[in-house]
């Protein structure tokens, strides 16, 4: 294999892309993983699940004493006021056990970030420093069996009742029981409940309460009860189960009420005076649930590729035709899979660092806007289903790069991949997060016209058609003219900086406008006054432009990892670094072009000839990027201790050396049988040689005769 | 939501599509189908290791009872030499436990198989009976610590001693080490150890030798080491583990020697006289495995499927325009994940069936030829990568598309694909196995022209690229101006047979060109007779072409699932099978022409409205089948026995209808609360009404005045 060549390039230094790596919070995540390397915060694979669950209990203890989860409180109840940090410390958690990480995201980024940021001062004083130092365990009762994304439409009730001044919390059927809830089977005392608010035969929507649901032998509360959701998937450290409620009483107070409240005569009141925008901003201070996932999945990665890509470095089969057997990384195939998913983690780590930034400039109240809470939401609806997803598309190639070995526990990969699966459909399922995306760039799409001005509109979108016709014909013919047979020079219009942009820009914008166009179409022949044929209209022309709606958001979101990436390029000092993380940033650009280049050349936007040299391109990227694909998981940080897999602490290597030098020694020794095949080659090769002598001789015989 | 015109179209005939999944071998099928809902073959999951471990080993006992096992063996040894009703059976026990599945085809399908095709007479009437009724378990040696992919290359050495009439079995180096073998830490008594075959100096390569492991009391045999590979990713019911001999002895006798021999004083012989070919003929017998696991994960994906698609069909969630919540499956983007994905298994599970069929003709002595045997080993290695991936992509989409309820254990989804996880990767890795029918694809394409004639496959690739640039040039420009505008029209010419075919052969076709074109440029300019550089320079460039290799290898396994889903379609009598089975098939045709747009694109196979009609049409295929998609599952028989998820029971479709019946009761009794959003939109319309009305009394005074 010829890559030897490449090692005169420059280098990357490792510290500095590592610190641009750990962001703004090095510090937070570094403690933070000082203990995720503790073993006392790790569970031996294959511990039954009843222990599993036990020992994750009492590992939240040790982040009580540790002082790990106290970073975003209200400083004058023991916290730290510190909201980036404390995320930043959270996904780090993902490397000791996702048990133990979602167990105490559970207990302190929803139980006590509910009470936090939808209850007030009262609330905050009388439940959090129980719920901080863990006397006070609890659960987020949120879900329910019936309804899981649409939050709005929960069956449980919290009635008020002004002669006793009680709420009477309910799940009047079997839907609306709270389900899949951790702390719910065994540990919760109390649960934050979310029910629809009935004051006065109104519903004023869904509010939280503060429910108690044991008491403190454990038992359960009157009117709740409880049920185990058994053996999970992953995450089987946590107690989820399932609560209902048979019309429980809480007193007025328990009611959460920092967004509306009811008096003791039962008026509501709420300074958010649209019940629709008074939901959303009470949902939206939960919004840390998605930034956490986010960068634990980056994290997951992480450790994937830092394990398969020392793996493949050590690894070898098959003898190449220099003697030795080949490193599996230096198979073309085995670079493709590594490689490219290399590119894609830095992107969404980057990507992860804006998100927690301008997560923690909304939260510290440093730029509490609404525009900042509404991008903060979108953002966030974003990032999480492209990282989460990708984290297991990562775990899965690393397991498979890794062969068998992939698949034993103590290499670790199966058992976070097993954990992380749930990432993709809780805190927001994916497709549901990234049609809200779609459904905002929809709004802001429209944003740009006057109200209502359905003409503008359409002219904008015909011209845009009209475009991309006249790009379809003319300029395309004359790219492929012009490109034919000059692979070089046709991608090199592609790997500038700014052409990325344009075209990774240009795809966001074009969906979006085209599906507006669609929408509109659809609802524009339907009789005025018609209301309920209008909707049923608009719902299925919306239906229709679902998909591809889901497809938009997600160009937009890799738009927004591949701003991110750039940036953090940009900023990088050492010349090796930013020429290293330049191909990186190029390969996750160019590869976002070559998964989507169908849309590009059906768009008129490149030609087949510069399609094809994008692919050619990534393929020259893989191979520049191969001798620093080492540095590059080095710059990671993930110290033996975070990884815990066997097969990436060089064992691999020295077994390869072990076998290699037994062979050279035997050979040395004469005492290596040679092969039947070598044999029979020799035996062929003298036969020859004596036929041709014997022909020569014939010749001369026959020559002479 | 509209489909509900759909719903007046033809239906399938259930049974007749029932009986053309279960093939051939419906009476095995249907046999093993019975077993595999008897609960004495199921482990509650969450079940320890251990314990799970010693059930799984019980039910083998089961299996032995119920005469499960001895299809595939000699009928004078109490077989029923019936090959594919075996495999058959074989695949449908993956719904009974993988664990269980998978130990019973170490048990009779590795260890007693490699007797059985690699032993002769004696050996089979020595072992074959306690291997049958499980006295005798055993393990299947073939895998290394340090060989995995490469078995010609393994480390463990079987040397012969003459003196004694014996081979020496050793694992010379930790890399030697059998590795990952089920049967090897706890139950086996026996192995059947690869190994390289050295006598009198001479290494002849790798022979298959029985080799005791443990003695009567379960101790191991002095010499022979084991360790316990511990928890893995799933499969959690099986031993494996790994086996290391310290110059263990074993009788001459015990060399299994259909294809290779050692007389007493140590002279080898075989009828195969190339070492190459030998090895392969021995390791092409044991091609079972592969094709047992094509058909095993079809089933995984059915009965992902059958879960997903049920419960989508009764889960509701959001309100939608026409009053009640509405269903997932009449989401779009639901259909787009689930519909393609059942047109897919369907495809697999007729190519499963024909790839069953050639196995059968093989193995029973009806055509075995050696051409056939080539011809099956290809297409084993064509189907089992795609269909394992796809099991695990399915039963992951399908997790998914279950939301949280999909997570836990009981609803299946997750045990089924942690078990089937190490699929991909065991019998052969898929990528390498793509790569051996990419070679296979190759060699055919050269067997075209002369030996060695260069000058004519270049002419012909020099012609296929000229052809391309008329297409890309003006054949494309006339499409496009053709088809500009004129979606149906265009894709017309896509969904006939013989389109479908033509554009999914081409594409295998020219990839292949072309690869075997670069393959071919790249090491004409190496000097003649540098052998070492000209083997460099090949092996450089077929690096360089794997990637692309390993996709033509996909596009020819496509193309035929895709042959044999048309075939299976047209067998079909019933009109409304045969309507609504080509509807599916042209799903899966299109799906295929549409993931690979960019190729179809780029090599000016079609224009860029070909392509959107493409999308647009396929779009209407997922509607079309929408309403057919439960019978299109319930046609896999999967009984409830077989499914035991809880949400594929109906329990869904009984809480919605007890929330709905909930509601209305309260509506009918008026005590259901008003929402604060109504109160507020009346309010709304009211104060617009009285404006309305005070602007028309204004009026009036104005007219008045």
């Amino acid at each position: 294999m010829s890559d030897h060549t490449a090692r005169t390039q420059p280098r990357i230094d490792i510290a500095e892309v590592g610190d641009a790596l750990l962001g703004r919070w090095k510090q937070e995540r570094l403690e933070s993983r000082a203990l995720a390397a503790d073993p006392r915060l790790h569970t031996p694979q294959g511990t039954p699940m009843s222990e599993h669950r036990e020992r994750v209990f009492e590992q939240l203890r040790i982040l009580v004493e540790e002082n790990a989860i106290q970073r975003a409180y209200p400083g004058d109840l023991g916290g730290g006021d510190n909201h980036g940090g404390n995320i930043a410390a959270f996904q780090e958690l993902v490397l000791a056990d996702p048990s133990l990480q979602i167990k105490s995201g559970v207990q302190w980024g929803l139980f006590g970030a509910a009470i936090l940021h939808l209850g007030t001062r009262a609330h905050h004083e009388k439940w959090l420093p129980d719920v901080m130092d863990l006397k006070l365990p609890g659960a987020f009762a949120m879900t329910e069996i019936g309804h899981g994304s649409d939050v709005a439409s929960i069956g449980t009730t919290a009635t008020y009742d002004p002669e006793t001044e009680e709420f009477e919390i309910h799940t009047p059927f079997a839907g609306a029981w709270k389900e899949f809830l951790g702390n719910a089977a065994l540990h919760g005392r109390a649960a934050v409940v979310f029910a629809q608010l009935i004051t006065r035969g109104v519903n004023h929507g869904v509010h939280a309460f503060f429910v108690p649901i044991r008491d403190a032998d454990g038992e359960m509360m009157p009117g709740v009860g409880s049920e185990d959701d058994g053996v999970k998937g992953g995450l089987n450290g946590i107690d989820n189960g399932r609560l209902h409620f048979d019309r429980v009483r809480i007193p007025r107070e328990n009611l959460l009420n920092r967004y509306g409240d009811v008096a003791p005569d039962g008026t509501y009141s709420s300074a958010i005076e649209s019940p629709g925008r008074r939901f959303f901003t009470m949902i939206g201070t939960l919004v840390q649930g998605r930034v956490s996932l986010d960068g634990s999945s980056v994290r997951a990665m992480q450790a994937a590729l830092a394990i398969a890509i020392r793996y493949g470095s050590e690894r070898r089969q098959f003898p190449g035709a220099s003697g030795r057997e080949t490193v599996l990384l230096d198979y073309g195939q085995h670079r493709r899979r590594l490689i490219p998913r290399l590119a894609q983690t830095y992107a969404m780590a980057f990507a992860d660092e804006r998100l927690l930034t301008v997560f923690d400039e909304v939260f510290s109240g440093a730029r509490d806007t609404e525009e900042n809470r509404e991008d903060l939401e979108t953002l966030a609806a974003a990032l999480k289903p492209l990282s989460t997803w990708a984290a297991l598309d990562t775990l899965q190639e690393a397991r498979e790069a890794c062969g068998g070995a992939g698949f034993i526990a103590k290499n670790r990969l199966t058992g976070l991949r097993a954990d992380l699966d749930i990432y993709a459909t809780f805190e927001g399922d994916n497709n549901v997060l990234l049609q809200l995306v779609g459904k905002r760039l929809l709004t802001d799409y429209a944003d740009q016209f006057k109200p209502g001005d359905r003409a503008a509109i359409a002219k904008a979108a015909a011209a845009q058609l009209g475009d991309r016709v006249s790009r379809f014909g003319l300029r395309q013919m004359g790219q492929s003219i012009a490109d034919l047979g000059q692979v070089a020079r046709s991608v090199e219009s592609l790997r500038s900086t700014e052409a990325q942009r344009e075209l990774l820009t240009d795809r966001v914008q074009t969906m979006i406008s085209e599906i507006a166009l669609a929408l509109r179409e659809a609802t524009k022949n339907v009789p005025k006054g018609d209301r309920l044929a209008k909707a049923i209209a608009a719902e299925d022309a919306f239906n229709a432009q679902q998909h591809k709606l889901i497809e938009a958001a997600r160009a937009h979101a890799e738009l927004l990892q591949w701003e991110a990436f750039t940036e953090a390029v940009e900023k990088l000092e050492g010349e090796g670094s930013r020429q290293v993380l330049t191909w990186l940033r190029d390969l996750f650009g160019l590869g976002l072009i070559e998964r989507n280049a169908a849309w590009y050349l059906t768009s008129g936007r490149i030609s087949g000839q510069r399609a094809e040299a994008v692919t050619a391109y990534i393929d020259r990227l893989i191979g520049r990027l191969r001798p620093h694909a080492l540095d590059l998981v080095d710059a990671f940080g993930l110290t033996p201790a975070l990884l815990r897999a066997e097969i990436a602490t060089g064992i691999e290597a020295e077994r390869q050396q072990e076998a290699h030098d037994y062979v050279e020694a035997q050979r040395a020794a004469g005492t290596w049988p040679v092969h039947e095949k070598e044999l029979r080659a020799r035996a062929k090769a003298e036969a020859k040689a004596a036929s041709r002598v014997e022909a020569r001789a014939g010749a001369k015989v026959g020559a002479r005769s």
